[in-house]
């Protein structure tokens, strides 16, 4: 067990499976008792996006475009490589099922329910245009100085 | 303040919205007063060549080639995902005036200004066939053993 | 020298330059005497495949097709950026004969004669269906959570 123990992720890609590594990352760090901060930037505030709570309201033309375009929740996301008009993906999802390894959205729900922290970076928030409403709950909004402070005092910190 | 701590990044990568996300942290991390020592190597080299200094002598055939292809500067990144064929660059770029956040090329020389240390991978230089003079100024040539003996101070190290 | 550092990177990217950092990396902490542990994830498993070991026995049949699409050992990773259909990768690597500089597979060869450690990730391996034995020799099974509890006593880790 590895209590005391910090791992902190900056995960600012918005591809499924890196989004995949992230979360494997962070759930086996809670098993080993471990405090887990998870703060999403740019692409990866699209993993935490609510589909149910897309809002279009009080939004710039681009950033209902950008709400529209991008990326709408971890089902959404692309694969970072070889994911052909989603194909690539289905074929992933479906090689996942077959050794009963829980999806995307399982994983993301898993890791709230474990007790790893989600933060928001603010400065990504503000620029693409979302809401804190239209992400998941449960996250705070976090400055990339916050993030920092943070970061320094774990014992695990990567970019992904 | 977080003064005696030091973040260390590997830009690695080309792309304008990873070279901001670094800058970013970079910067905030200056404001932190940390030591902050940015190692460029690969395509991150294309973020600090000079526009206005590129150099067709001296050059193997494939090296004018790659310095004619090879993103220049940082208003000629693209973006990771959604760039569109710079579509998508011009609408984030529009998102971010909307929020009065600087550009790339301002952050860029806001991290310099502010005391980033900027430092040049030797054998990324040599092999894309770029000179020294051609990047802006303000850089030091590193080797990647000098880069890992330095990052082994450091508190946080990333490779964006 | 650094000896008792030690250096832990997961190589997600099934990139030929960034498996080429990686290896740079690798290898020049081992100059300086630390020690090396590199976690091969998702991606990353393609560089260490041995395309004089594939097989096609005892997989699904998502799991041949992939077996078949995903790149094959080192020389088959394609480039991260300005892969053009392989002549992006063939120029990078003529600029690179150029200066003399190994291969990929050299890098590979010399990481392991080294004594970079190399390990695979078990979920991994069994969602994309490899078996150990197609992999090079040389490599041990770990699970996420033994990758973290290495990375832990680690003085730099990244994400590649």
């Amino acid at each position: 067990m590895e209590k005391g123990k910090k791992l902190s992720l900056i995960l600012f890609s918005g591809d499924y499976d890196k989004a995949m590594a992230a979360l494997i990352l962070a759930n086996s760090a809670r098993e080993l008792g471990m405090t887990v901060n998870i703060f999403f930037a740019f692409w990866g505030l699209c993993l935490i996006r609510d589909p149910e709570k897309m809002s279009l309201e009080d939004k710039t033309a681009f950033e209902t475009m950008f709400g529209i375009a991008a990326p709408n929740g971890p089902e959404d996301l692309p694969l970072s490589r070889m994911n052909m008009a989603g194909l690539g993906k289905a074929m992933l999802k479906k090689m996942m099922a077959e050794h009963d390894a829980p999806d995307l959205t399982a994983f993301l729900k898993g890791a709230q329910k474990k007790g790893v922290n989600f933060f928001i970076c603010k400065l990504s928030l503000e620029i693409m245009g979302f809401k804190k409403e239209e992400m998941i709950q449960g996250s705070q909004v976090l400055t990339a100085t916050e993030y920092l402070q943070d970061a320094l005092d774990a014992d695990i910190e990567l970019f992904i």
